[in-house]
């Protein structure tokens, strides 16, 4: 069919097993050919087309609320909701989102993006519909993966206990980026292999009979052995153990299978648990064999061959960079231990891994252990390099206050995907980071001009044993530039004039420091000269510098890829008063205060004022007197 | 024994099972007497006392690592590692911790104060212990209140996985702080009632037997029977799924039960859970027979009757002021429910509770759970009011950003014992609300001056159907003052001139006014006139009246019981500096930058210079015409 033509789920209704299943492969296709050109989240979608399609044949959403876990699975969902004509934009500016978004469909009945959110989610809207005495079905959609996280477990833990209604859909794919960790992963791989309850439910009724009836003291014990056989009736015993009804498991590709339990969920009373088996990248072979989950999402590629179209002989990417930093001066280093909190590909921490197994933690998508494990290891004389994203960091900030800044322990986190981060959107930009992490006590955080002096940070970083210490930098590629053979550390707190001026300052620091060069040309030509510094230290900053600055009476101007609120440019602010500049004249640039949306990272630059034009604009405001002149 | 001769645990190895009884009784009655002058957590530690002293007499501490969960149940230990002599000073400023404190010595090998850290903490110790090729034991004690927090629950999942050998003391006494909630709570019920593997060992050999071998098809079926047999012989099951050996459920009041159990865990390779019961508040009838988790944490009481000492006639605790506001407020708005994370009796929720029992989630120790859950109640129009310590809200800082303000979502959070908390000391210090929360898009931000003013910021929230708004309020009592009948709504972002002035302007909020108001009646002496200004939205702030006050060329101070960091007074500075107002004189006063120990709030704010005196002396140099006039 037309998947064009769709604009609701209802015509599922009539379909039947065979109609359904050629138009999963139509589907299929669909997305192998447009993701092949847009990139984005191939694996994951392609392993849920008959489980979306079985979903939206069964309930009627959005009376009923299909509510998609991190979300980057809900491309198939989008098609049957009306909006397989966007998929030209998909992740790109004022395009379709990568994710869930209320504002797309009244079928998206949740935002997402950070994984482990729906269970929660869920049970307050399950709560607000038993308050309202309101009828519909509410069906959290989770991977094996995302069911680690902490908030997960909280939420499963609630749910059990207040029995409430609502099919929980376990879509286990025995991965979620990364190759699953955990011993609830062992579970479900029991669970796996177990075999179903109806299949053996004959053959244990015979073998129950052999049991010889007993009386007198070992009555309560035959009685409970009967209770335990529960334990093997129902496979799923440690979901039940909290409060579940465990059904499955269920091949996720088998419509039949799908069906028949979906409509048993249906009818039972209380949380149930329905554990289906789906395959990530069904049908599309590269994607289908890949194990080490680069197609869970790429940029484009051929269709053909499955190759990734990517620029000719980019860089080295920022992640790989760190990493392999970090493996170099492990070698040496025998306190170096990586944890990552299920990112090792995305980290590019594979070879610290394979030359290191026994110093490599992934401990799956669990952010705040990720972080209180690095404490436990620092505060016995290991160094761990914390290797987190910018936005995944948020779920550690309490154990960022609480467990490492306020022991003041040696933790190196190496903070990746700071900065905008481009088609992921507003779910995933790294732009706070700076303002949560600064006003910690002991914390130190710093961010490279380039990817040499981000070497020499990381043995920086490494040789720091005064507390925790931080790195950001972006995503994507570095500069490509010469690289020194030897590591050196440099002096915490210390900056760098890049360029000399007398007229003006510009403060800045990583991925904005290009564009504050070139607007320092610019306004050179205009016969004003701009003094360019790298402000490398976020925190603690170079006191003498910005006196020396300050003193001078130069005004300046700040410059931040991250939130202008309680940033880089609040700091420096905070500086003067304290020490009596309060007539330096001192202009921010940053991010404004809304959630910025998805799209090139050049675009979002420009929609926020991030450009050289902004910043040449700005420096003739501060030095009217110039201008004048000029 | 004369407790206060303790240097180290190390005596304990010679006491036989008569001499642990009977020291036990000395310790009861040492806390029992220390405690009722300085007040602190009897309960919780009335109820460890043999299993500490069991404990310290197995294991070899501090090579052996003691990892106290939350902290507040570390007093035994404090006086078996040579600190009773300390007791008097507990809680006080400089003087003993309430928790674990490293520098206090070197038996406290992990610093605590919020829950659910231990097993993070310890698997890093134990990956660190294993890769410096060291032998030591590893004990978290943990709480079962405290096994429901996320982190504790993605520990329990890496530790199962990775068969660390670790010893996981699990201090099951039934309720947290609260009763406890969860379905893992009734789990550990069924444990609890389950008695014990070895009781019942020889009967289910008896009737194994009885089952019939069987060959072919059901042979496999029968060897799983067999397997499913170990969830009745190891009651256990839940724990074991998870990759732990499950040894009880252990009296903990029963040194020969504890002996042997011990003895069995460290005898037992990879990770075990320890099951030990323990009664809160043992030995001590008030607190024993309390239900509702008064005697969890006190003040000072009287010993024969358990009487509380309380100041005659306190004013309402702002927690109850609160919650009662909110109480009054349901009976009319069906779209208000109360969600608090195991904070009901200190959230003073109780009398909304039992008026509205369909209303009210207490969700366990779960913040991050309760923030989310209250994001997906209000996705369905309900108004849900989170109940929540500013130190615990640090826990929930993704959900706020990811869930509730990315989503726009009318989620009213009441931040709980927001600045300086005293007694509890660095861990529980609420002052980084501002600073986290201030840089998020669509957020409100507010603090009452006084009761009155809180009660109608609770009816502001409440009515505020735009997005997420949050008041903060202290810990403690209200001043007192009259309140009004009827609620009224606050016009979001405006502030209240509570003093007019010419010669410069204190803008602050909450706790620090009356304190402002003190310095301008002194600096009214001198011939200085202030303006105090009630800056009670801290976001947004007052646009209208920074302008006009800085458009006078008035030079400002601000007062904050909060980090100075990325705080209120950063954006007094900022909007100065947006608005083109280079040249206005701000100064700001604050908490620096340094994490506050315990201590009574009064010495505390000496400490760090949040005083009337230094209020007058900073606005006498931003005077400095009005100072050689006067």
């Amino acid at each position: 069919m037309d998947l064009l033509s769709i604009k609701d789920p209802s015509f599922l209704k009539k379909m039947n097993k065979e109609e359904l299943e050629q138009l999963s492969g139509e589907i299929r296709q669909f997305l192998i050919e447009k993701l092949s050109k847009t990139g984005g989240h191939i694996g994951p979608n392609l392993g849920v087309v008959e489980l979306t399609l079985a979903l939206h044949k069964c309930f009627d959403s959005p009376q009923d609320k299909l509510i998609w876990d991190v979300g980057h699975q809900s491309y198939v969902h989008k098609i049957l909701t009306g909006r397989a004509g966007e998929f030209d934009t998909l992740r790109q500016y004022k395009g379709l989102c990568g994710f869930p978004k209320r504002i797309e469909s009244e079928h998206d009945v949740w935002e997402t993006g950070h994984s482990s959110t729906s269970l929660s989610a869920a049970m307050g809207m399950a709560i607000a519909r038993d308050l309202k005495k309101e009828k519909s079905f509410i069906l959290p959609i989770i991977g094996d993966g995302a069911l680690t996280g902490g908030m997960a477990l909280e939420a499963l833990n609630h749910i059990g206990d207040e029995n409430k209604d609502m099919i929980v859909v376990l879509n286990d794919n025995e991965m979620s980026i990364a190759p699953n960790v955990g011993a609830l992963h062992k579970v479900l791989g029991k669970l796996r292999t177990a075999g179903k309850y109806r299949w053996a439910k004959d053959e244990l009724e015979y073998l129950l009979k052999k049991i010889p009836a007993v009386g007198g003291k070992l009555a309560s014990t035959a009685e409970r052995i009967k209770d335990s056989m529960k334990y093997f009736l129902v496979s799923g015993m440690f979901f039940e153990d909290l409060g579940f009804t465990y059904l499955g498991p269920v091949d996720g590709h088998d419509f039949e299978d799908l069906f028949e339990n979906i409509q048993y969920a249906k009818k039972t009373k209380g949380p149930v648990l329905l554990h289906v088996i789906t395959k990530k990248g069904k049908g599309f072979h590269p994607a289908e064999s890949d194990i080490i989950g680069t197609w869970h999402g790429t940029g484009p590629y051929k269709i053909e061959t499955g190759d990734l179209i990517k620029p000719v002989s980019a860089p080295p990417a920022w992640s790989k960079l760190v990493s392999e930093t970090v493996r170099k001066l492990a070698r040496e280093d025998e306190r170096i231990v990586a944890v990552t909190p299920a990112m090792p590909v995305g980290s590019k921490l594979e070879g610290f891994a394979s030359e290191f197994p026994d110093r490599m933690f992934d401990v799956g998508i669990a952010e705040q252990h990720a972080a209180t494990v690095s404490a436990g290891l620092a505060i016995q004389g290991m160094k761990p390099f914390l290797a987190i994203y910018s936005t995944f960091l948020q779920r550690a900030y309490d154990q960022v206050v609480h467990d490492i800044c306020r022991q003041n322990l040696n933790v190196f986190i190496g903070i990746d995907r700071a900065g905008l981060v481009g088609a992921d959107g507003e779910t995933h930009q790294g732009v706070f980071d700076i303002a949560f992490l600064r006003h910690l006590p002991n914390m130190v955080l710093m961010m490279p001009k380039d990817e040499n002096e981000g070497q020499h940070m990381v043995k920086t970083a490494i040789d720091y044993d005064a507390g925790p210490i931080a790195m950001r930098f972006p995503r994507g590629n570095g500069y490509g530039i010469p690289m020194d053979e030897e590591l050196k550390t440099l002096p915490i707190g210390s900056w760098e004039v890049l360029r000399d001026g007398e007229d003006a300052a510009i403060l800045t620091f990583g991925t904005t420091i290009p564009m504050a060069m070139e607007a320092a040309d610019e306004l050179s030509q205009m016969g004003i000269s701009v003094k360019v510094v790298n402000a490398r230290f976020i925190k603690p900053m170079d006191e003498k510098m910005l006196t020396d600055i300050m003193s001078a009476d130069m005004p300046i101007l700040t410059i931040e890829e991250a939130v202008l609120q309680g940033g880089f440019g609040s700091a420096v602010l905070e500086f003067a008063h304290n020490h009596g500049f309060h007539r330096t004249v001192i202009d921010r640039m940053g991010i404004p205060d809304y959630f910025v949306e998805h799209g090139s990272v050049d675009k979002l630059l420009e929609e926020i004022g991030l450009t050289k034009e902004q910043a040449v604009s700005k420096i003739q405001a501060l030095t009217p007197k110039k201008q004048k002149r000029a």
